[in-house]
């Protein structure tokens, strides 16, 4: 293959891939274009750019534009369920609540303005609330599977989903406002964590 | 005048009135339709047909459906900080606390629907979400008086956000579970607000 760029194609990564791969190339440069912008901002033109495709192309993997925003938005719900299962299970339940912590605040803490857009737009569109009712869902499961339930019952899931929105709104004021350190930020929203472990436990603990 | 209703006009409550009463009954036929509906479903024709009112009037006094929206938005916001403000504040801390606490769970509950709505949807639009952040930092306020601060501190501000947010994630979950009684949701909800507090002020005194 020649080296010298002018023999390129003007589109040069246009190349012929096989439909999964173009697919995850897509969902991949919207996840890119993600850190940078809200949900709303990934749009077929701009990933099209990305991916240095066709818009096209882009409307022949993802007709519409709400399919490629709920594709794009579970690929990032997968990177952050993805962190916390790259948690190492050996470690004792306090070490994994707090790297489990870590990787969130992280997570939000990197694109803190798609986050609040994520979380809140998905309100409004089917498609998005799923992938978030799915994903907190699951941070439910984690997180009753760290302090040693193999299944959340119903009162620690209604304490479990208060917690998540707390953990993400103190995060998202906490950029903005950065009234703690980041160690005082983790050591508040773990103890917060017990708190409300202990407490289901203790309240009702057939529920 | 005549008591036949056959004499009445074809669109009996268009009567005359002067601009800010007709901009307060519009504002109030969304708040009713807010009840049922989400805020998407509060349009110039559902609110023109609740009023008995020409759409090309509801267009007069707003402009865009946004603005609309906004205005029954800010008006359902003031009705949850009316219930607070009526609490009696020669209650102690504890009872002002619970008073609040019964008052926005009966909001949430009334509405469910509406309220996940607007409190998402204003995510998406910068009216709504300045509605909102007004609302949730006159609700920080609100509690940082009631424990005996007049202002609070940026710590407890930061803690009292997301506790604001675990309120309403709470609530709505058990709207649609139950899987606590509404006096423990209550209990809950209060202690978890007394933990918050007692660390804020251990924690960082001076913050």
């Amino acid at each position: 293959m020649p080296s010298d760029p002018a023999a390129a194609p003007s589109t040069p990564t246009q190349r012929r891939l096989n439909p999964d791969d173009r697919r995850a190339q897509l969902v991949d440069a919207g996840l890119q274009l993600l850190k940078s912008t809200p949900l709303d901002g990934v749009s077929a033109p701009a990933v099209a750019a990305a991916a240095g495709v066709s818009k096209g192309l882009v409307f022949h993997y993802f007709p519409s534009q709400r399919e490629l925003q709920a594709a794009v938005a579970s690929a990032a719900a997968d990177e952050l369920l993805d962190m916390f299962s790259s948690i190492d299970p050996s470690l004792d339940y306090v070490a994994q609540l707090r790297a489990g912590l870590e990787s969130f605040i992280s997570y939000i803490e990197q694109q803190p303005a798609s986050y609040a857009a994520i979380a809140r737009d998905a309100g409004s569109d089917d498609l998005l609330r799923h992938v978030f009712e799915r994903t907190r869902d699951a941070i439910v499961v984690i997180v009753a599977n760290v302090v040693g339930l193999d299944e959340p019952t119903p009162v620690m899931r209604l304490y479990l989903r208060g917690w998540i929105a707390m953990v993400e709104e103190t995060t998202l004021q906490w950029v903005l406002h950065r009234a703690l350190t980041h160690v005082e930020l983790v050591d508040y929203l773990q103890s917060s964590a017990f708190d409300l472990v202990a407490r289901a436990v203790r309240a009702r603990p057939e529920s």
